[in-house]
């Protein structure tokens, strides 16, 4: 399996754009993108638990029963939420988007990302599609990927190439993430794409399977948004026998979607509102996955420690401390605790207690972009990720003040 | 009921002190303090549920084991958490109090905070004890509240004068907050004492009682901390009948602990790390007395919500955001938010959708100190109140570099 660019296109048959068409105010920024496959698609779809949902959420679940699309439309600047008329809306975007491809509108998905509770209208959207869909085009990821984006600093775009059944295959994905990021199914906008052959079913399981261990670990500030998405286009254009069963291929076909979502993931977090470091809590040595699970999410969603890492301080009594009120049950006084970087690793706290350190070490690690916080548990052999970012003053300044 | 001066020396024969014994460096700042009952009292406590525990509170249990206790020790500057021999260290600190008290140890209650995971020297507090013992008065309230702030900016003091059986009773407390503050069980160090006469079994009833209404709903930062713990001495010198079960005189209790509970909360939600705003967010017509507080308290956690706060942002898509996560079941139709202060009342959604209003009068009401945001949730009569404060720069400064 190998890195390669093209995101959202990299996968054979699959095209895209992004436009600006008015939705927001600052004309030089794109708020409208389009993904399209030449050819019917498997699709695979979750959504956020917020029972405050996005009405295009509605509308894909309808659009979604059959298992298959074609294409994926997207707004930024409004998230069509809270909105009396939002299901209507929804079902203009996608009416309008299959009217311009010449596609069923039920094999459209609909997507909405911005400000909860304010009306969203139809009219710049529709004086929009007919440039979107005349301007999609093989190298269109990138232009996809910014018209989603809304206090995002930079675009994130994930693309492998696999082998599967002797074919070569193509995964790629795009994602905006940045505040209102704590998913509980899913996240803010995901749209993955592959010319993989497999069938409806298998790719939802691969994709629930997934991201209960991606993008269900990230955490930016704790609150789930009412949007979240994460969706899987699959046109089988590249030609293998399709996945229908589990076995050597469905994994294959796991590995490289958890390749790509990995990725994601970690641009996701590493680009969180207002944040200037990646954090990745790298839980091992639990009794089992799911207190893994539990204490990499407590230690990267801690106000408290996001806030020490933004000042490269190696206060790991507020990782033990994120841990203890976790809900896991673990033994406090088996804890070790260490930081490491690009700079190096430094030990921190041994079997739930302080050991001695350099603070100028520890602040050398501390001030790099990326930073891993090691909790060894010593209670058993599970292990598990989660993704953050640290708490700054950016973060409170874009939030401060984000509807003006 | 009425409420007086005199904090935790408001009820006859307490007496309190606090001075700087060094284990601040900062020589102007109190470290050490301590409160006593001229006579043993009935003691109850609650602690934190944190599994990382400051070793305080395991020594406390083992001293309240018998209901009684007369004086309470507390220093500030290191929370003795997560320690090799901080065991030790808290049962040397009762055992010096006691001896200069002329009491038994185990009627010592003892109590730490600050930073975790450095060891605590019992030198200073060794040296200090005779000067703070000395200094008892029964105008001490301030001095002891001021010897367990951290980054506290207010002390925090409450009395109320009330009847109970015919007699004038007092109640009144003192409270350090700040951060790491999300109670789950009690908040961090609040102690609060009363000559009223009450069995023991019955006031930690009271105070299990009380603090799921109170303490339990306040959040700063969503950090459980380790040291949490609320206590009560009860001396009985007011020469009330004692309260030894359920009925009149219990519930009048109750309710004068339960003012005095409230407004600390108040004191603490306001005094939140670089807090600007005090936040309370009021559920009414919840269909369940669990659903209110779920909801209420998941609204006061939102740092989006809370950022929006301190930029007088009246972005209440993130209210109803906040409110679909939470995990309680509501029809998320019906919800009706508004926000009030000193300056008016706005309402800003009805019926789940957007409203029409002013952004300046919103403006002008979110600019005051104090903010309640108003959730009727249409769907039965149960209610609750949850504190917070907003989310500011000056947190993610206090955080970004707290222990140098």
């Amino acid at each position: 399996m190998q890195r390669i660019e093209g995101g959202v296109c990299a996968a054979k048959g699959f095209t895209a754009n992004g436009v600006h068409c008015g939705i927001r105010k600052n004309k030089t920024k794109k708020d409208l993108s389009l993904i399209f496959s030449a050819v019917p698609a498997s699709c695979a779809a979750v959504y956020t638990t917020n029972l405050v949902k996005g009405a295009p959420l509605a509308v894909n679940k309808a659009h979604l029963a059959n298992g298959t699309a074609q294409a994926v439309i997207c707004n930024s600047g409004n998230a069509n939420t809270c909105n009396a008329n939002g299901i209507e809306i929804a079902e203009q975007m996608s009416a309008l988007a299959a009217d311009a491809l010449h596609i069923k509108a039920d094999d459209v998905v609909v997507a909405s990302t911005g400000v909860i509770g304010q009306p969203l209208d139809i009219e710049p959207i529709a004086s929009g599609i007919p440039a979107l869909v005349q301007g999609l085009k093989a190298d269109g990821s990138s232009d996809a990927a910014e018209g989603i984006m809304t206090t995002d600093t930079i675009k994130k775009e994930v693309a492998v190439e696999f082998t599967l059944g002797g074919k070569t295959c193509r995964i790629g994905g795009i994602a905006k993430g940045s505040g209102m990021i704590h998913p509980n199914m899913a996240t803010m906008l995901v749209f993955i794409t592959t010319d993989a052959a497999i069938a409806p079913d298998m790719l939802q399981k691969a994709l629930s399977g997934d991201i209960v261990n991606t993008f269900n670990m990230v955490s930016i500030d704790g609150d789930t948004s009412t949007n979240d998405m994460v969706v899987v286009l699959a046109n089988g254009m590249a030609g293998n026998a399709p996945v229908r069963e589990e076995g050597e291929d469905f994994s294959t076909f796991m590995c490289a979607l958890n390749t790509v979502t990995v990725q994601l993931c970690r641009l996701l977090a590493g680009d969180g509102e207002g944040a200037t470091k990646l954090l990745e809590c790298k839980v091992t040595g639990a009794a089992d996955l799911q207190t893994a699970k539990t204490v990499a999410k407590s230690v990267i969603c801690s106000s408290l420690l996001k806030a020490a890492m933004f000042g490269a301080d190696a206060n790991w009594g507020r990782v033990l401390c994120a841990i203890g009120y976790s809900g896991a049950q673990v033994d406090v006084d088996k804890i070790d605790v260490a930081f490491r970087s690009a700079a190096g690793t430094i030990p921190v706290c041994e079997n739930g207690a302080g050991v001695d350190f350099s603070e100028e070490t520890a602040k050398t690690i501390l001030l790099e972009k990326e930073i891993e916080i090691l909790v060894e548990l010593h209670s058993g052999s599970a292990a598990a990720t989660a993704w953050g970012c640290d708490l700054t003053y950016d973060y409170v300044r874009i939030n401060g003040d984000y509807r003006t």
